[in-house]
């Protein structure tokens, strides 16, 4: 191998990286550290202006589609497609400091460093923040990144209902992100994301900079089990339609399958609906959702093949009525090996350890994947832990994430 | 055995009872026939105020007591200590026409059979009903009674925060129903207590009436489940502590225990209430509600302690913190044997088939056995359903019910 000169600088400011993500964080800020910024909730509203008052302070050119994405172009020396790189600012319930909102400022700052160093690339930089990346509120998650590359249409995503009632379409209005664009309207010659891992590998392998070289295939799959209500001290047990014990036994089977399945397979029931929800009645309905992913398609179809034929058994043996609603499908995704050797290269050339990791989670560069060639930057999450208020990265990892994804932006847009 | 000439007129009018179980419940009507008039809501003071007026035009004298109870009674030749018979006027969520109202009716509608067939009993009759039976939405049940007698203090009752946050003592004051009344107030000679069976023993043996030899105990308990977010396509499946899946585990294991304890071991999660409750965050909290009953004491405790042993090895396993909270811990009742005989001779002497059976149901009748001798009349449930809104039993059995309590009534107040 040949050693090859590589331009090592600029670098990202660090302090004005991690003073950007405490400001923002204040918005939607929960006890123990974390963050609440539901998708199209007033503390996205907030988020969002503040972004949108820091992209206008940089000088980029502001666009706001009509799924509530929001575009950011720094212009290059020509009017080529743009090298594209963001996330989302949007969050789960008990989100983290990072989980989003890292990609996006990291962006932000790329953009602030390249302009301290007096750098025009040659193509157009385009930061991005997508709309409702998390699906907490208003499955499927990635909504806004769907929509842009024209996976789901934009009449159909207004009207999904959210958990609480409302629809996107209504929220969107009442925030006032509805924009003027047409969602896809900008296409880029390639796309980029910088993100917290939000899973354990990098951690344990002491390792700074993930190269993704793909994500996870997803199923959720909302189950209504309907019982009969029933006194509880009365009704001898054989003669039970308990929508609440079958429900459980769903949620202890979506665990052994997993478990059973091993490899990326993962299962989980992270919501719970019970009525009427009553000390000493029998259950009548349980709404319950499942989770199911593995990086493997055939896999992911196995899974959700097990859990249809054990719901089939479950609804004769205890003589409920079971009906299921698929609320996000989605295939694995495979990004193209020269956008994964570019993050590796990158890394590498700028000092950090790095390997190659499917993600576990799904993200807009999924969804990016299908216009463009696409890539992720993935950098440590202590403990594993996200989807937590205790969600942590070092701010030296940071750093190391930042300058990667500039520097691949870089090399990308000259 | 000697046949022993008895009275069986007058006989209460069915018209009367079935026109007035209709016109109360309209109060808190529910699609499909059901009602829902939870303790010491809206509904509930409805309730109350018709049955204030209904006592107040048979010219009973009321005195309503500093837990709301409402007693109406009926002067006797002798001012004795009076027979007193009742039930409740409350529901849970998904309740039925019958459960509790049944029992004040009947007693209201046995003073007005009493008053137009001209006949004073010698001691007072009491027709009683009981403020917050259900303890669906206030824990404990029965507890009206349970302070009438004595079981807990009024502060301690005021004080109780139901499932909506909102306190006995704040919401009995919103409804008007404090009345200055020390509960105790009026000790009974006997008491007496029409219901419906609400379970499927009478029906399946084809019997009328039911003489009710005691009361389950029962056990309720609190559980939360304290685990850990985490994003739930990046975590392992090892690495989790899942409050969710635990809590799931626990439902489990409550069936199969009742189930594999088999004889009158009844077991039921009613309530569960999961955090953050949403589609991919494994979940960080769940709370949910054990109801476990036996009519042996004995078998009672054997279950709370399996159940206390299963958490224990369930929150190592899962490394999850469980803690338990005691709602409601009755040891089970058993009625005076001559309360019961009264029970079965009286419906004999009217020519009604009977059979002594146990009640898997907690009853006012349960307390109120602390303070004089009680039993109760029980009457066919059809298809065993209650806490339903198809909960049903046929008008002659209702008639059946009504008259032998007035006819038990004449016998203990002559």
């Amino acid at each position: 191998m040949t050693s090859t000169r590589v331009n090592t600088s600029p670098r990202i400011n660090l302090d004005r990286l991690l003073g950007r993500l405490d400001i923002f964080n204040r918005i939607g800020a929960l006890p123990g550290g974390g963050t609440c910024r539901l998708a199209l909730s007033d503390e996205d509203r907030a988020g969002r202006d503040l972004l949108v008052r820091w992209m206008r302070e940089l000088g980029l050119a502001i666009t706001v589609d009509a799924i509530g994405n929001i575009i950011g172009v720094r212009p290059g020396r020509e009017a080529l497609p743009p090298v594209m790189f963001g996330s989302h600012v949007d969050t789960v319930g008990t989100g983290g400091r990072y989980d989003g909102l890292l990609g996006v400022l990291a962006g932000l700052e790329a953009c602030e460093a390249l302009a301290d160093a007096g750098i025009v690339t040659r193509r157009p930089l385009a930061l991005v923040a997508f709309t409702n990346e998390e699906g907490s509120r208003f499955p499927p998650y990635a909504m806004g990144s769907l929509v842009y590359v024209g996976g789901i249409t934009l009449d159909a995503a207004y009207a999904i209902r959210g958990i609480d009632g409302a629809t996107v379409g209504t929220e969107l209005g009442r925030i006032g992100y509805v924009g003027a664009a047409t969602p896809g309207w900008l296409k880029p010659h390639a796309y980029l994301e910088l993100h917290i891992e939000q899973g354990p590998i990098l951690e344990h392998a002491d390792v700074v900079i993930g190269a993704v070289e793909g994500i996870t295939g997803l199923s959720w799959i909302e189950v209504t089990i309907g019982g009969q209500t029933a006194h509880a001290g009365t009704t001898p047990m054989h003669l039970r339609r308990d929508a609440a014990y079958a429900a459980s036994e769903i949620v202890v089977f979506v665990r052994r399958l997993a478990q059973g399945m091993g490899g990326s397979q993962r299962g989980t029931v992270g919501r719970i609906e019970n009525f009427p929800n009553l000390v000493n009645v029998v259950g009548e309905r349980t709404v319950l959702t499942v989770d199911l992913r593995n990086i493997d398609g055939a896999r992911l179809h196995e899974a959700e093949q097990q859990l249809t034929a054990f719901l089939d058994r479950l609804a004769a043996q205890e003589q409920v009525a079971i009906t299921t609603r698929s609320l996000a499908r989605f295939d694995p995704v495979v990004f193209p090996n020269d956008m994964v050797s570019l993050v590796e290269t990158t890394a590498r050339a700028l000092g950090f350890s790095c390997r190659r990791l499917p993600s576990g989670a799904g993200h807009d560069a999924q969804m990016m994947a299908r216009i463009c060639p696409a890539s992720m930057i993935f950098v440590p999450s202590v403990g594993g832990l996200s989807h937590n208020v205790r969600e942590f990265t070092k701010p030296e990892h940071l750093q190391a994430g930042a300058d990667v994804l500039m520097h691949a932006a870089l090399r990308l847009a000259k």
